[in-house]
């Protein structure tokens, strides 16, 4: 039980739900019970567990990770000039596990699954198994 | 093998140790080997495996985080007002894995398991799944 | 399936590349589908998942890391000084799952696994389980 999902993002920064994507596929397989880890196969894109209610978390955390990760940085010796996204991707991490419970994702009233673009927009790529 | 804890914060900012709580329950199911997920149902509240000699490290770390994060952001749209919890949560991640081995989880001498409360106090759950 | 691999480090903060060991491990193992969970066994080193192409994004990222997170913090009250590598460790994560197909860690192009040194040089521990 394993699945390659491909997106396209559209900002240069961008938190997208994949919650329902997931879960979808979850009940597609008829998995009652275990866990399910979603990676991100890039290095300047990552996944993390947040709010999914009021999208204004979105754009404070996106806005706080450009303050904290300034995109120009004179110190930088990456040439290809994005280290920042890097950074970022290392903080929320590139892979986040779900548990799964009676064919559902256990997540918390407010909690979604999110692929966290940084330095886009692109073509990405995401894979999931269930164990 | 799946569990919910509940747990009450106490603190605005406050990192508890469930290292011995998950290993009790590890120890009752009798698990020998494998790897157990633990998994914060919030999005202000996340988990951490960090030290659980000096409590000291606590105390800079939640300082150091509040540091990075301030909570009062004139530039925050969210209108909760809590974008550093937020922030904190996805820093350090809303689950952690730990491996199982002989019954007991495989941590390093000074490593314990932390639920990291960033916006309390307030009753908290949290999930595990031995997988 | 389970293993222990012990590295020793060579300055005060490293990444270093622990993918290869990692699949030529699971290799012997001869196991084609599943999960790795790699793990730390330390609280001033962790692990994380970022670019294996161009050794500048590891100098960039723990440069970027120091400047985040200095070591010398008049307010930090743990009496070892090493805090901001508690705090680099954290956030980074102390532990990562890499998903394996057809006997391969599912990696994008340019993703490596590395091991973070934050508070070195030392002799550290690192544990896999494959599930």
């Amino acid at each position: 039980m394993y699945k390659t999902f491909q997106l396209k993002t559209e900002a240069h920064d961008q938190m997208i739900d994949i919650t329902s994507e997931v879960q979808s596929w979850i009940s597609e397989q008829g998995v009652e019970d275990g866990i399910v880890i979603v990676s991100s196969m890039h290095t300047t894109a990552g996944l993390t567990v947040n709010e999914n209610a009021d999208p204004d978390v979105k754009t404070d955390m996106l806005r706080r990770f450009r303050e904290m990760y300034p995109w120009e940085d004179s110190k930088d010796e990456h040439a290809e000039g994005n280290t920042a996204a890097h950074m970022k991707t290392s903080t929320v991490g590139h892979a986040q596990n779900i548990l799964i419970s009676d064919g559902q994702l256990v997540l918390g009233t407010w909690q979604g699954l999110y692929f966290c673009e940084f330095d886009g927009p692109r073509n990405r790529k995401f894979v999931a198994r269930i164990v």
